[in-house]
C-alpha cells in the first residue's frame, strides 16, 4: 500500500492586507452575482437606475445559504493558490446554486463551457437572466453547474459523495459544505462515520465545514441549538477535530472576519498537512497508518450575511426569512426595488467589473488557475478521466453444462469468481459497496484478492476476518451510505458495484431517484462524459427470504426504477450463473445507465452453456426449444414465460409436467433476461417491435407469465403491445412470512402445479378434458404443504428443484454452516 | 402544560441475593426457550436424550443478540415491580424474536393470546415447533409477538418509534435496545437527537440502551470499535449522559454482572425519578422544563452470551459467528447434536420448570403482573386504547362555490383552517408531523391553535416563531423521523399525518412498507385492535415545483404504495378545496389504512360546492355533466378523464376549446378523486364491476386520460378490465426542470392544447376535419413556450387557470413573500 501523490505542503503564511482585500472584493463579486441571478433581467451591472422591469416576473431561488458558500469558496481558493492543493468543492446546501455558478462564472469556467454566457455585460446579462428561467437553468447546484459532483437538491447525502469522490485519489481533498438543516437527515447524521473508512494513504481528504447559520424554511436548526460543548462532544464523537468559527454577526467589519477565518481554515489545512505527511512516512515504511481525528469546521455566520438586516420591519439576516427570496415584491413595490438596490449596490459593483464587464484582473488573479480551479476539476467531470475496466474474459469462469439443468450452481459465488479477478485486474478503479452482505450474498472469493477495508480499531485476527486498512470491498451496515459512497465513486470517474439484500435497496429508492436525474441531465449536456454505470446486484431476493420472513421479502424496487427515464435503466433477472455472469460483464462495460441485475445465491440449476447464455442475453429474451414441445413452423397452444431464476425453474417444471400428462400439447418456453425487451420499441431503446412481440408470444394464444416479482408491473410494461389480455402473469403478491421455499411459491400462486393449472384454465378445450389433471395438481399443492407443515421443510422431489436427476454439483458450498445470513 | 401522572418514584433497593438468583433463573429459562425455538421440534423439556429428531430439519434464527435482549428483560422486570414502571420494550435487534416470544411466553401472555401454546410441556413443544416453521409464526419480533409494535426486520427505527410511543404518554417509558449495527444505519444515527423533541412534562420517557455486542452479519460494528472515550463524546453530544457496562466477558460470574447491572439500571431510573420529579414541580409551578440530559446505557456483552464457545474450533461466543444458527448441524453431525445438548442443557431446565412443563412460581414471581407485564401494555395493542378523534364538521369550513370553478382556493390552507380545529379538539391524541414544511405546506392556520414542539435552545420570539416546549406540530428536516414519529404514535394508539413534499416522500419508501405489512398481519390477528390510518398529505407536488426543480419532481410514491396489499392502501387526489376536505375527514376516520392524499396548495379553482363535493368523494370518480357536452342517453365520441388538481384544470380548459371549436363533438368529463377505484372489483374492494367502468369510460369510445403521475399507472391498475388500449393517458413522464408552470405541463404533454390535439387523434373522423384547429394548437403551444422563455412567466391567460373569469378568491393568501418553499 502506497501512496501514489505528494501532499501539497507549503507553508502557510497568514494573508497579507492586501489579498484580503482581493478576497474580500472576490466575495463581493460572487454575492453580487447571486443576488443578480435571483433578482435581475436586465441593467446587470446597474449603470442605469434600477426599474421594475429589470426585476424577473417570478422570483425563484435561494439566497440564505448563499453568502456562506461563496465566502467559503473564495478562502478556499486562497489556500489552494497558496498550497497548490487539489481540490474539489461539494455543495451540501444545493439550494446556494446561484453562489456555485457565480463562482464558475468569475472562475472563467462557466465561460469556456457555456461560451454565450461570456465574460462582459451581455454575458453578466445572460448569466442572469437564465437563472430559474424557462429555457435556462435550474436554481441548485445541478450537473449544468461546472465543478459540481453532488444537486444537493435532496438533502443529505454531501458527505457520502465527498468519501465517495476520495476513495482512491490520495492527492485530492474535498472541501465539503453541510447545511446544518441537511444535517437532520439520517443519511446525513451517519456519514460522519465515513472516517472510519477512509484510509490515509492512499485515499484522499475530506474537509467537512459544517454550516452553521442556524435556520431551515421556517424553523431553527437542531445543531445550531445545542450550544457548543454539546456540538464539539458529537463532533469529537464523530471522531473529529473540531474548529470552531463565528463570524458576521453584531456588525463585524468583514475583514476581521476574512482574517479570522483564514487561520481557521490554515489550522484545518496544516493539521491534514501533518497527517499526509504521517501517512506517507508510514507508506515508506511499510507501516499502517491508524486513524487520525482529522479536523472539521464549525461555520457559524448569519443565515442570508450580507442581506437586508430587516424587510417590512422584520428581521431578515441572521434568520429563517432569508431562506428564500427576501425581497419577494421587488417588481411589485417600490419600497421592495429600492431595498433591492441598495442591497445590490452594497457590493460596489463599478468597483469589481471593468467597463466591458469583466472581473478586474487583480481580482480574478485571487482565484487558482486551470485545473486547479474548483470548478474546472477533472474528477467533478468523471467521464472526462474514466479509463475502462481490464476485465477478465467472463467466459472463463463459466460453469460447464453438459445438458439443460444438467450442472447446479450457486449463481453469485459463480460470479464472485469472477470479480474476484476483476479486483485484481483493477486494484484502483473498482470497488464493491454493501451492507455487511457481500459473503452472505455469495461473493466471498472477492476475499481472495481482497479485503474489507476499515480503519476503525482492530481487534483479533480470528474475530476480523477480511478486514484490512485497505481493501476494495466497502461495507457499512447503511444503504444510504454505500449507495453515496458508490455514487460519489462513479461521478469522479471510477467503476463499482453495490450489493445488497432485494428488499432493502429500497432504502435508496430517493437516492437513486435523484442519480437516475443526474444521468438524464448530463446526456444532454455534451461537455459532461459518460460516467460508468451505477450496477446493483440484488441478491437474497424475495423468493428465498423464506427464513427471514415478510419484513425481507419485497421485489418493487424493479418497479421504482422502471418509471426512471428508458435511457437510463436496465433490469436484468439472469435465470442461471452463466447468464449472470454474461449479464455483468455487459453491466461493468456500459456507461451511464442504472443497471438493476436480480440473481440468486442458492444452489440452481444453470441452464445455459456459456455460449448459450451469450445468446441469450445479447436478445435479451427467447425461446427457449428443449425446454417446450412446439412443433416446427407451427404456432404453439400455449407460451409459459418466465422472468427470474426461480420462476424459471418453477416454469420448466410446469413445461415438464405438461409434456407428460399432456401428450400433443405444443408448449413454448420464453425466458426473459432483460425486463425492457418486453416494452414497445416506443418507449424503450430495448423494446419489441410488434412483429417480434408476436413472433415470441404468438398473436392471440394463451400467455402464462411466471415472474419474478410484483405480477402487474409485466402489464405495465407490455401494455402498448396488441392483445395483452391474454398474457397471464403470476408473481409475488405481497404474501410472504417465514416458510419454506416452496411454500412461498404456494402462496403466492407461482408454483409449477398452479401454472400447470393456469394452463389448462386457459387453453381451449383443456378445461374439461383435463378436470383430472387440474385436481392432481390441486392434489399435489395440497400434499406438499402438509408435508412443508408436518416436517418443516419441502418435499424431497421438489426442494432439489431438479430439472434433471443427474445433474452435477459445480460452483456451490455445501451450506452447512457457511454464510450468515 | 401539566402532567396527567405522577412518575412512580419508589426509592431503588439494591437486589438481594435471592432476588438475583431468581432473576437470573428467569434469564436461564428464556434463554432455554429461545435456543428450543431455534432448535428443537420435540423433546421440550430434554426429559429423554436429546435425539437428531428433536431438531428441525430446516435451521432458522438470529442466536446472536438474543441473550442481551432477554438480560435485558429480566433486569427491566425487576424495575418494573421494585419502581411499578408503566414500561414497554421496544426491540431494535428485532432478529432477537426467539427471546422476545420467550418472554411473553414466561408472562403468560403469550398463552393468553394464544391458548394452544399453554403452559405444559405440550405447550413448549408446540412454542418451540411453531417458531420460524411452515404455518407458524416468523423469526422476528414481529406483529404476531405480544407486547411489540416493533419488527426490527428492516433496521434504523427504533428510537423514532420509542419517541413517537411516548409522546403524551407522560406515565411511560419505553425501554429501548438498539443494536450495534442498527445505529450505523442512517434514520438510526439521527433518531438520537429525537431528545431535543419530547418535552419532560407531557411526554414519556425513552431509555436507549445501546447493545454494544461488537459484530454484524460478518464484520464487527463502528460503534464497538471507536473506543469508549469517543464513543461517549458521540453519546453525550446526542444530549445523553451515557452510562457504561461490560459484562459477561472473561468468564465473568453471571451473578456478577447480575448485580452491577442492576446497579447501572437503578441509576438510570434514579436519574429519570429524578427529571419526571423536576418536571413535574415545574409543571405545578406553571414553569418550563428545560431539555435534561436523559441518561442512557451502553450494554456491552458478549455476541451469542452463554452460547458455545467455540464451534468446530473457531471462536463462537463473542464473534460474528454467533450472529445466526451456531450449530447448523446439529441435526446432520453427532457432534454438533452434542454440543447442542450441552449447550440446552447449561441452563438447568430441570431447576425451571416443574413437572408439567411450568415455570416455577418463585421464577414467574420475578416477572410483573397482568398490564404491568410488557408484553401485555396496553399501548402496544395500539387499537384497544384507541378513541376516535372529536372531529369538527369539515362541511362548515368549505369554500363557498356559486358555480364550478367560480371561486379560487388554496386547498391546504383550507384544510388547514379544519386541521386546527381538530387540533383544539384532540389537545392530548392528535399530531401533525412533517420536515419543515407545515407552514410552506399551507397548513399555518394550525399555529392559531398551537405550536410546533421544540426542547433545544430557544432564542428571540421573532426568530422563533411558533415554537414552544409543548405543540401537536413535530417538524424535524429528516422524513425517517417523521415517519418513524408518526408510526410510534399510531401503533400506540393515537392519531396523526405526514405532511410531505411529494418527491421526498420517497425517502420513506421502505418505513412504509414495513408499516404496511404490519397492518396486513395485525389484519389476520384478531387479538389485535385496529389502529388509526397513516395519513399522508403529499402536497408542493411534481406540477407546482417547477421553482425547485427536477430533484423536486417525483411523483412515484403512490406507484409505489399501490404494490403494497390492496385492502391496505388508498390513493386519493381531490381535485379542490372542497374534496380535499371531505377526503381528509374520511382518512382521519379510517382504520388499519395507509392513505395517500395528493393535493396542490396553489390557488385553483374550486369545482364543487361541498354537497357535490362529498357525493364526489363518496363514489370516488363520477361524470362532471357540466363540464361536458354529451347528450342525454347517447354514448359520447370521447371521454376526457381527470386525476389530480392541475390534470383537472387543464382537461377542463381542454373540453372548453373543444365545446368552443368543435360543435356537435359528444365530450364527457370524468373526474378520479379515489385512485384505487380504476381497478378492477376483483382486485381491490374499492374497484369496479366492469359495467360500471363501462358506464362511465364507455364501451368502446376513446378516453384521454390527465393523470397527476406516471402515466402508465393508470395502464397497470385497469388493466383487468376490457378494451383498455383505447385509453391514452398523459403525466409526468420525467421531463421537469425549474420552469413556468404551464411549460411544466407542455413539457409532459399533458397541457390543454395537447389534450385538444389527442382527441383530434383519436376520435374517429376529426383529423382531417379539424386538421387546422390541430394546428392552432400546436401554435398556442408555441406561443405559450415563446413568451414564457422571454419573460419568464406564463401567459396571464394561461397562468390565471380560469374557468370562470369572473371566479373569486376565497380561502387564498396573496402569494407575496408569505411562504418559504
Amino acid at each position: 500500500m502506497t501512496t501514489t501523490a505528494t501532499w501539497p505542503n507549503s507553508p502557510a503564511h497568514a494573508p497579507t492586507e492586501d489579498e484580503l482585500a482581493a478576497l474580500h472584493a472576490w466575495w463581493r463579486a460572487a454575492n453580487y452575482l447571486s443576488v443578480g441571478q435571483i433578482y435581475l433581467m436586465d441593467n446587470p451591472l446597474l449603470r442605469r437606475p434600477l426599474q421594475r422591469e429589470h426585476v424577473k416576473p417570478r422570483l425563484l431561488g435561494h439566497w440564505g445559504t448563499t453568502p456562506g458558500l461563496t465566502f467559503l469558496y473564495a478562502h478556499a481558493n486562497r489556500a489552494i493558490r497558496q498550497r497548490g492543493l487539489n481540490a474539489m468543492y461539494i455543495t451540501g446546501p444545493g439550494h446556494g446554486g446561484p453562489g456555485l455558478v457565480a463562482a464558475s462564472y468569475l472562475e472563467g469556467t462557466y465561460s469556456d463551457v457555456y461560451p454565450a454566457v461570456a465574460q462582459d455585460e451581455d454575458g453578466l446579462k445572460r448569466l442572469f437572466t437564465q437563472f430559474s428561467f424557462p429555457g435556462g437553468i435550474p436554481s441548485h447546484v445541478a450537473p449544468e453547474t461546472p465543478g459540481s459532483i453532488h444537486e444537493g437538491g435532496e438533502l443529505g447525502y454531501a458527505l457520502s459523495h465527498a468519501y465517495g469522490a476520495m476513495f482512491d485519489s490520495p492527492d485530492q481533498i474535498a472541501i465539503t459544505v453541510i447545511g446544518d438543516g441537511e444535517a437532520e437527515t439520517g443519511p446525513l447524521a451517519t456519514s460522519w462515520h465515513s472516517n472510519k473508512f477512509v484510509n490515509p494513504q492512499q485515499d484522499g481528504v475530506v474537509l467537512p465545514i459544517l454550516h452553521l447559520n442556524g435556520y431551515k424554511i421556517a424553523n431553527p436548526t437542531v445543531l445550531a441549538r445545542i450550544g457548543d460543548e454539546e456540538l464539539a462532544a458529537l463532533l469529537r464523537g464523530y471522531g473529529h477535530t473540531p474548529l470552531f468559527f463565528t463570524g458576521g454577526f453584531d456588525g463585524e467589519d468583514p475583514m476581521t472576519a476574512h482574517e479570522r477565518f483564514a487561520g481557521v481554515l490554515d489550522t484545518a489545512l496544516d493539521q491534514i498537512a501533518q497527517i499526509k505527511a504521517q501517512a506517507q512516512e508510514d507508506a515508506a515504511a511499510g507501516r499502517e497508518t491508524e486513524r487520525p481525528a482529522w479536523p472539521m469546521i464549525v461555520f457559524r455566520t448569519p443565515k442570508g450575511w450580507t442581506g437586508p438586516e430587516t424587510i417590512d420591519g422584520k428581521q431578515t439576516e441572521g434568520s429563517w426569512r432569508s431562506h428564500q427570496v427576501p425581497l419577494a415584491s421587488a417588481r411589485d413595490t417600490d419600497e421592495h426595488l429600492a431595498d433591492l438596490d441598495t442591497w445590490l449596490r452594497s457590493y460596489r459593483p463599478e468597483e469589481l467589473f471593468d467597463e466591458d464587464g469583466r472581473l478586474l484582473e487583480k481580482i480574478a488573479d485571487t482565484a487558482p488557475r486551470a485545473e486547479h480551479r474548483m470548478s474546472a476539476n477533472p474528477s467533478t467531470n468523471g467521464g472526462s478521466v474514466l479509463r475502462p475496466l481490464r476485465l477478465p474474459d467472463f467466459r472463463d469462469y463459466a460453469v460447464e453444462v453438459p445438458r439443460p439443468g444438467g450442472a447446479i450452481s450457486e449463481a453469485t459465488r459463480v460470479l464472485g469468481t469472477w470479480l474476484r479477478d476483476v479486483v485484481r485486474e483493477n486494484p484502483r478503479s473498482f470497488r464493491i459497496f454493501g451492507p455487511d452482505e457481500t459473503a452472505s450474498n455469495r461473493l466471498q472469493a472477492v476475499y481472495e484478492e481482497t479485503d474489507k477495508q476499515w480503519n476503525a480499531d482492530f481487534e483479533s485476527h480470528d474475530r476480523d476476518e477480511h478486514l484490512a486498512r485497505a481493501g476494495r470491498v466497502m461495507e457499512v451496515l447503511s444503504e444510504h451510505q454505500c449507495q453515496g459512497w458508490l455514487e460519489g465513486y462513479l461521478l469522479t470517474g471510477r467503476h463499482g458495484m453495490f450489493s445488497s439484500y432485494e428488499a432493502f435497496v429500497h432504502i435508496v429508492d430517493s437516492m437513486v431517484n435523484q442519480h437516475a436525474k443526474w444521468l438524464k441531465v448530463t446526456n444532454e449536456l455534451e461537455w459532461r462524459r459518460p460516467l460508468a454505470s451505477l450496477n446493483y446486484l440484488l441478491s437474497s431476493h424475495v423468493w428465498r427470504q423464506d427464513h427471514n420472513g415478510f419484513s425481507h421479502q419485497d421485489p418493487g424496487f424493479i418497479d421504482h426504477m422502471v418509471n426512471k427515464k428508458a435511457e437510463i435503466v436496465r433490469v436484468y433477472l439472469p435465470p442461471d450463473a452463466n447468464t449472470l455472469l454474461s449479464t455483468y460483464d455487459h453491466c461493468l462495460r456500459s456507461r451511464q445507465y442504472v443497471n438493476v441485475v436480480v440473481a440468486g445465491k442458492q444452489p440452481n440449476p444453470t441452464w445455459l452453456s456459456m455460449d448459450e447464455a451469450i445468446v441469450h442475453c445479447t436478445r435479451g429474451l427467447g425461446i427457449w426449444e428443449w425446454a417446450g414441445t412446439e412443433a416446427d413452423g407451427e404456432e404453439p397452444d400455449v407460451v409459459l414465460a418466465c422472468a427470474g431464476d426461480i420462476p424459471t425453474i418453477e416454469t420448466l417444471a410446469a413445461a415438464k409436467i405438461l409434456r407428460e400428462q399432456v401428450p400433443g400439447l405444443k408448449v413454448r418456453v420464453v425466458n426473459v433476461v432483460d425486463l425492457m425487451r418486453l416494452q414497445d420499441d416506443s418507449e424503450h431503446p430495448h423494446g419489441l417491435a410488434q412483429r417480434d412481440f408476436d413472433g415470441l408470444f404468438g398473436e392471440d394464444i394463451p400467455v402464462v407469465f411466471a415472474y419474478h416479482g410484483y405480477p402487474w408491473l409485466i402489464h405495465r410494461l407490455a401494455y402498448r403491445h396488441d392483445r395483452t389480455s391474454r398474457i397471464h402473469v403470476r408473481g409475488y403478491k405481497e404474501e410472504g412470512t417465514t416458510t419454506t421455499p416452496f411454500d412461498m411459491l404456494m402462496r403466492n400462486d407461482t408454483d409449477r402445479f398452479h401454472l400447470v393449472m393456469d394452463v389448462i384454465d386457459r387453453v381451449e378445450g383443456l378445461t374439461t378434458r383435463y378436470a383430472g389433471l387440474r385436481q392432481q395438481m390441486e392434489d399435489e399443492r395440497i400434499r406438499a404443504r402438509a408435508y412443508a407443515y408436518e416436517h418443516g421443510e419441502d418435499l424431497p422431489e421438489i426442494s432439489g428443484w431438479q430439472w434433471d436427476e443427474e445433474a452435477e454439483e459445480v460452483g456451490t458450498v455445501s451450506a452447512t454452516g457457511g454464510d450468515n445470513e
